[in-house]
């Protein structure tokens, strides 16, 4: 139920993912006269009725608490007592992540699930990114959990077997840092993480990482500086076409090349962002996501399924 | 002398400034087969012959301390001595910032002076964002100086009378960051600083804030993290020229604008980041800049003088 554009959005988002995925089950949490018929139209679509839908103003934690047929809360329920593997959602963020967390769980040894996303970069290179935003704080030790929680997202949606990882900072010298980051840096210099050193901010869509790890606050802020730069470049864009000819010419015929990259750096392309520590995959999307977005969204977490994602990071918190 | 493409870009963008700025009089430091006979040709144009360079890979405080000769060290002398009333280097930032900093000195009541550079932004709106990387860690008492310093530079150099302040974090809601960014929120709401609440990294390139704050290591992501945007963007762009030549043809027609707003985001528009906090005002570019951007950054230092840049932060400091 939770998109900016309505359930429509998220429907034929599934009924795409249903096409590409011929082995795919969706069991869909919704009101009912959004999903029944909906599922009496299409194979491989179950329900779970609901009554209630938690909104993007609402208070996350109190909404998860009170509504307790909200949509996001018994998808949440539902994978918790087997009847899905995976969750996918473009709902509010809050919401999403405390549902997920309380009505999911949290895989054992893990004290704080992350957000992560799949950065593209140069030259085809893509790099597993987080914390992009659920923790703004967060203690030395957590960094590992937080590199090897990446490592196993690379090797399941990236295919990368031993990916490199690096620390987001303020320069590519060891020296470089904050007192924080510094501490993050010899923690990581000191694990078993394949820690390649410093990350800066021109490596995020870059070719150097292929994963890079941040406390959710400076990562947030990373994120949404890439957003803002997508942003104003395509208003410059608009500027110029608006005052030439030429450039709106020239900007007629990029126009596709264009809206692919503002796919790519929305997080559109890969579905969204996936909250990684928890006992089953959880990806997260815009709520301002289109149905090619939510099919993503939706391969995205059954790949993370059929990729043993859970297993592997359970097992690279135990070799720790 | 400190320029990755050598002291003849730096001369081009000097003859450009003094072509742009007839009460313009520029004290060239650097060796004498580049300066002395640039400064036979030009009006306005006087030398200080230096025999050393601090190159981009040495240590910025051991390479000032020892290279009393070095063209940066000499600049910044000549103006702790009134003989020059700014700083524009497109040099090593650490040797700028050092050389800078013990040279010049500290403004009286400063205890850390700031990064700042002039953001573009949406609908002709521009920000000044704070620091960029000067200073990693940043005790919240601090923050408040940052304010009025970034506050001073808009003043001066964007002539915005009272400027607004955002914190830079990870959410706009008062309750979001992390406790440092908490402690900062705090601090600014008590200070007479005009503070307008939280900002998050899409308005770094926005149009809701005059001025941005934050410590340096955040701020140098960031500011990374818009470089990394803008060159991934345009790699896309070659891309899907080679691959179309319809996107070609659209990318010729294209090129002006996204030129212009590749400047715009380098940096190199606005000449560079200004050092502030110290006794004069201080420029610095890009190594990679070039003659435009060396010419840009010559001017603003040069306004930054008329408009009493200087001045207006010390009133500022000591209203607090």
């Amino acid at each position: 139920m939770g998109s900016d554009q309505g359930p429509s959005v998220v429907l034929e988002g599934v009924e795409r993912a249903l096409a590409k995925d011929a082995e795919l089950v969706v069991l869909l949490a919704g009101s009912d006269e959004e999903v029944t018929p909906f599922a009496e139209k299409h194979d491989r679509v179950r329900t779970v009725v609901s009554s209630e839908v938690i909104g993007m103003d609402e208070h996350p934690a109190n909404a998860v608490r009170q509504k307790k047929d909200a949509s996001i809360v018994r998808a949440a329920a539902a994978v918790k007592h087997g009847e899905a593997d995976g969750l996918f959602s473009a709902g509010s963020t809050g919401a999403v992540l405390t549902a997920a967390t309380f009505g999911i769980g949290r895989l054992k040894g893990i004290k704080r699930p992350a957000l992560a996303l799949i950065l593209p970069g140069l030259d085809g290179h893509r790099t597993v990114f987080l914390d992009t935003g659920a923790n703004a704080d967060v203690k030395p030790e957590l960094m590992v959990d937080f590199a090897r929680m990446g490592i196993a997202y690379a090797q399941v949606a990236l295919d990368i077997q031993e990916p490199s990882v690096g620390l987001l900072t303020n320069g590519a010298e060891d020296t470089k840092g904050s007192e924080l980051t510094l501490a993050y840096h010899d923690i990581l210099a000191h694990a078993k993480v394949n820690f390649s050193g410093n990350a800066e901010g021109v490596d995020l869509l870059g070719s150097r990482f292929d994963v890079i790890v941040a406390d959710g606050m400076t990562g947030n802020v990373a994120l949404k500086s890439i957003e803002s730069t997508g942003r104003f470049i395509l208003s410059r864009i608009k500027d110029s076409v608006g005052a030439s000819k030429k450039a709106a010419l020239g900007a007629l015929l990029l126009k596709d090349s264009l809206k692919k990259t503002a796919g790519e750096l929305s997080g559109d392309t890969v579905g969204g962002a996936v909250l990684l520590g928890l006992s089953a995959p959880v990806i997260k999307a815009h709520g301002s996501a289109g149905a090619g977005a939510v099919c993503a969204g939706i391969l995205a977490a059954a790949t993370a399924v059929r990729g043993n994602l859970v297993g592997k990071i359970t097992e690279a918190i135990q070799v720790g």
